[in-house]
């Protein structure tokens, strides 16, 4: 069974698409345009009724929730592909930790940034300058953090790549590549490291071939 | 071992131990004043570097972020006490994705309400009445998705009660017991009948015996 997966141009949507590669698994993409408000559309509010990106459709089971999308096929195929899950399950709580480190601390303040510097000046809204400015503080102090942790493990939950670091790759490469902001990454060395090392997985460059980022 | 659960009173650490209670693990509580801001003191950053709670130690393992950790222990005893991630994959897909929803979607605007109606005046800072009613739209709109949910399913994830629902409690307790906004469970029918189900469950009476809200 070929997956559906709706998107698939923005952030979230390439959390689940470099999942499905690292795991081998053959999908096909739905194209949904948020700048014409497509997502708010009843046929997609149907499948996902808070209007987000991305959903998947598997034959006839339907998921939403990108972090979630990636738990459930990390686990269905735990012996396809990459293991993302860790091998004990010690491991996995602590893949499990970083993943929530990463939705709850890292990605508020940069999807801030993201909303402020990247998109409202593309759709003439006004910036923030004072969430800007907290939120690059709030982000500095989160990769601190990660700095400490980094330089102890090669990767967040340990010595192996997991769905913690996987989750960081699509709002992580608009701080690395369209905002300016690449110095917070550049100047802490063992962040810089590790982001040089999962942006350079065969899955992720994939992805960024085959789907542009809408800015 | 014993379980050790850094909180106790506070709504993230309840989120832990009534999943603890519903598993059938023993614990004990190590009280953390967050009024005095004995979180972000040099100690307790060692286990949770970002400052927050609650934090678990078991053995010699540690782990934060309350829903990772309601993960690890529902896998780790899977078949003791209370099954809360359903019979199959696909079930637990769905358990993944109403937590991701809980954290996502209902949590955020039920905490600007708890900050806003409740922890800012009880320490004597303003009220912001514009994110007050902001939230409440938010939220209003997340409960009628749940409320066409519920109509389908006696529980999120479906005929069980999983991690999903029990996420939900702390801070729904807030809502149903001292913000004023009651109502906006009281009238949806089918959140009504799915609030009053599981926060009566034995686990959850035993956490409000236990431990004290700080407001």
């Amino acid at each position: 069974m070929v997956v559906k997966v709706y998107g698939p141009d923005y952030a979230c949507p390439k959390r689940v698409i470099v999942c499905l590669i690292e795991k081998d698994i053959e999908f096909e993409t739905v194209h949904v345009d948020g700048f014409k408000g497509e997502h708010k559309e009843a046929e997609y509010l149907k499948l996902q009724p808070f209007g987000l990106l991305p959903v998947i459709q598997d034959g006839d089971y339907t998921l939403y929730e990108s972090r979630a999308i990636l738990r459930y096929y990390a686990e269905k195929y735990k012996n396809q592909g990459t293991d993302l899950l860790g091998k004990t399950i010690e491991e996995r709580g602590l893949v499990e930790q970083w993943l929530e480190v990463e939705a709850h601390n890292f990605n508020p303040p940069i999807y801030n940034l993201v909303m402020n510097l990247l998109v409202y000046p593309l759709v003439g809204l006004p910036s923030d300058q004072k969430v800007v400015q907290e939120s690059e503080e709030k982000l500095g102090k989160v990769l601190d953090i990660y700095e400490e942790r980094l330089s102890k493990t090669k990767y967040l939950a340990g010595d192996f790549f997991s769905l913690a670091d996987l989750s960081h790759l699509p709002f992580g490469h608009y701080l690395m590549n369209s905002m300016g902001k690449e110095n917070m990454v550049k100047e802490r060395k063992h962040v810089n490291a590790w982001w040089d090392d999962i942006s350079n997985r065969p899955s992720w460059k994939k992805v960024l071939q085959l789907y542009k980022y809408p800015m």
